[in-house]
């Protein structure tokens, strides 16, 4: 027997989540020699992806493309896993596999589960044999080659359909999803400006990533930022906003995009944890027909996104992360007794890079 | 010699413009009896087209599609002309044509305009010739047959993609656009919604061009009346919303969209003429994600917009309002002192139908 615990959702947040209020860590006994189930698999985790969808599963009534999260029950989300005992033929003791799983140091994965091959886009709770040929962090598949860039990848092509010598603005620039979306219009002759939270991560964009230019929309209103910035470049305006945050710096991105310029709406963090109230009212939405913007909203699950970019998206990715070609940057929270503070700090912006929880490293 | 009237910009408005102070009738004296100028052509004004866009060329700085109106000039707009005389091979006195002309009683065309063919999305300076072989009220070729019937047909198509079975909400239901937009949707078999202004309207679109249900904005909130008539019709959602106002009805057709909605972004009329501070901010964007809404702004003369369909919507409107299957209704103001009146009272929605200025009877 060990203990076992396990980061569960003991009360809808108001606002931000609060760790040990409504974000408790719980503790019970779990036997590491019981038998699988039939055709189910005991397994460890190793890493837990923290991800802004998280916070809309906290609500009480969710709708749209996820459910909520139930009360008093372990969270949930990407994860690597190590196979510690097997019922079933897919899978041997010692197998690492990627699947949606329990915020908790062991669990078991049913029959049902364990059969179903995990859908390209991710989207269901089937489980995949972690394929890393080049050798690279696994954490790494929880964000560059998992979930947030599958996102960037398939989005940036697909809504945002971005030409050599367009401009490109990013929101949530040093994020997950943005440092992928940066780097891969760098990749396609855009210039990119990117908007981040901090100093540090604005220098880490211009100087690592190699960024054009950007701003810390903490120290200068985004609208005068983009103006600014797009003067210093000697360029009109924005082609395409990748739209990671919504609110004030969408605002400011439809007054800066040219005609026939593209929104790929990604996520609005910086709305989802605001109180009723205290959202930001959209001022600049009668440009979208003189401008003839597009605005298109997705999940990387829908089925001309993710699953129709995987391959390309993982045969690529990695071979430019191995060479060195793309940066990835993380930001990892040790342990599940800190789970509740990484996935808070997260949505605040105190990850500087795509956050994970490790539980233990493989 | 004769006094010919115009309608002239003399100050660029603040909040609605102002007959009389903002718009002047000015008058001055003209030679029926002068030569053409070489090349082009001396014409009388039968009708002219008023319409929304020309709220925002009223302004000191447009930028976009459309240059400001210059102060102390008459405004321009579509309109049915006929030929006085003629120094040009393409057209005869007599000649019944269609450019953007002057508000004015008479008026001159070069001959570099008298040579352009008239782009067929609008949008040009050219001339063309009235083609009405089924004799239909010429003054619908400034609505249903022209840059508004043309807005409609095209951009539902393009962009609404209408699917038999699905709902759209419409607003300015009763108004040049959305009236052609709300029974091109009954054609193929969708269900319509409409909002308008006032209880006549309502009673209008209802009951004379069968639109499934609708509401008077004025006396109900839109996402209470959108709510409301979703559930009466026993459907879950919206898939299109029309979108010819903007703010509110915007805000309240975001929410009530089922996934992969798309909104026709037409125009946003109820937010053109409101003083800075007094607009409406948009509250619901955050759903455009996790409802996977496309949002697209377009102009008619786009080259994929107006251009594309302009054969399909002679051809077809024509026919269909021949055989009473597409009504019209059109709001006449008669003379060229009621224009400002007749201008003005359009964008306050005074107008039942598509307005227009009638100077002189064909
Ligand atoms: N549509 C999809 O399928 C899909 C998939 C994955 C992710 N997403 C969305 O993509 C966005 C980025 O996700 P991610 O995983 O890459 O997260 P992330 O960027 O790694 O982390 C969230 C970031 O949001 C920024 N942020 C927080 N509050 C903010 C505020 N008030 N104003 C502006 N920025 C704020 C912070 O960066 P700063 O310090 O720079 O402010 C923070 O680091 C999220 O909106 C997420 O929901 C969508
Ligand atoms: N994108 C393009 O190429 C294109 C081309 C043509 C037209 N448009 C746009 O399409 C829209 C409709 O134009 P239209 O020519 O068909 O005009 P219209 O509907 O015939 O006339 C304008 C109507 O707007 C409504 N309105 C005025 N103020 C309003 C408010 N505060 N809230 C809600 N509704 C209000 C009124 O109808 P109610 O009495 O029902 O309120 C009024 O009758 C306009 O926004 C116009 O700019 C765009």
């Amino acid at each position: 027997m060990v203990q076992n615990k396990s980061l569960v959702l003991a009360k809808h947040p108001v606002g931000y989540p609060v760790p040990g209020s409504d974000l408790i860590t719980t503790s019970s006994e779990f036997d590491l020699n019981q038998a699988p189930p039939p055709g189910g698999l005991i397994v460890k985790t190793n890493y837990l992806s923290f991800d802004p969808y998280q916070r809309g599963r906290m609500r009480a009534a969710t709708g749209l493309y996820t459910t909520g999260y139930p009360l008093n029950s372990p969270i949930t989300n990407n994860a690597i896993l190590t196979v510690l005992s097997s019922d079933n033929p897919r899978f041997k003791a010692g197998d690492v596999i990627t699947t949606n799983a329990e915020f908790s140091e062991y669990q078991i994965i049913t029959k049902e589960r364990a059969e179903l091959e995990q859908s390209p886009g991710g989207g269901n709770a089937g489980v995949r044999l972690l394929k890393n040929p080049l050798g690279l962090d696994p954490k790494l598949f929880l964000g560059a080659l998992g979930m947030s860039g599958l996102t960037a990848y398939s989005s940036l092509y697909e809504i945002g359909k971005p030409k050599k010598g367009e401009v490109i603005f990013i929101s949530a620039a040093s994020g997950a999803v943005g440092q992928v979306v940066g780097q891969l219009a760098k990749r396609e002759g855009l210039k990119v400006i990117g908007s981040v939270g901090s100093d540090e991560k604005l220098q880490y964009i211009k100087e690592e990533l190699g960024f054009d230019a950007g701003f810390n929309y903490k120290k200068e209103k985004p609208d005068e930022a983009l103006n600014r910035i797009l003067g210093e470049l000697g360029e009109e305006g924005l082609n395409i906003y990748y739209d990671n945050v919504g609110g004030e710096q969408l605002d400011a991105a439809l007054g800066a995009l040219s005609t026939f310029g593209r929104i790929v709406s990604c996520g609005s963090v910086s709305q989802t944890s605001k109180k009723p109230g205290e959202t930001h009212g959209i001022q600049n939405m009668p440009l979208v027909v003189g401008k003839r913007l597009t605005i298109r909203g997705f999940i990387v699950f829908d089925p001309d996104m993710g699953g129709k970019y995987y391959e390309e998206h993982q045969n690529n990715l990695q071979k430019w992360i191995k060479d060195g070609e793309i940066k990835i940057k993380m930001a990892v929270t040790d342990g599940i007794d800190n789970a509740a503070e990484g996935l808070v700090g997260m949505l605040k912006g105190e990850n500087f890079g795509k956050a994970v929880l490790k539980i233990a490293d493989l």
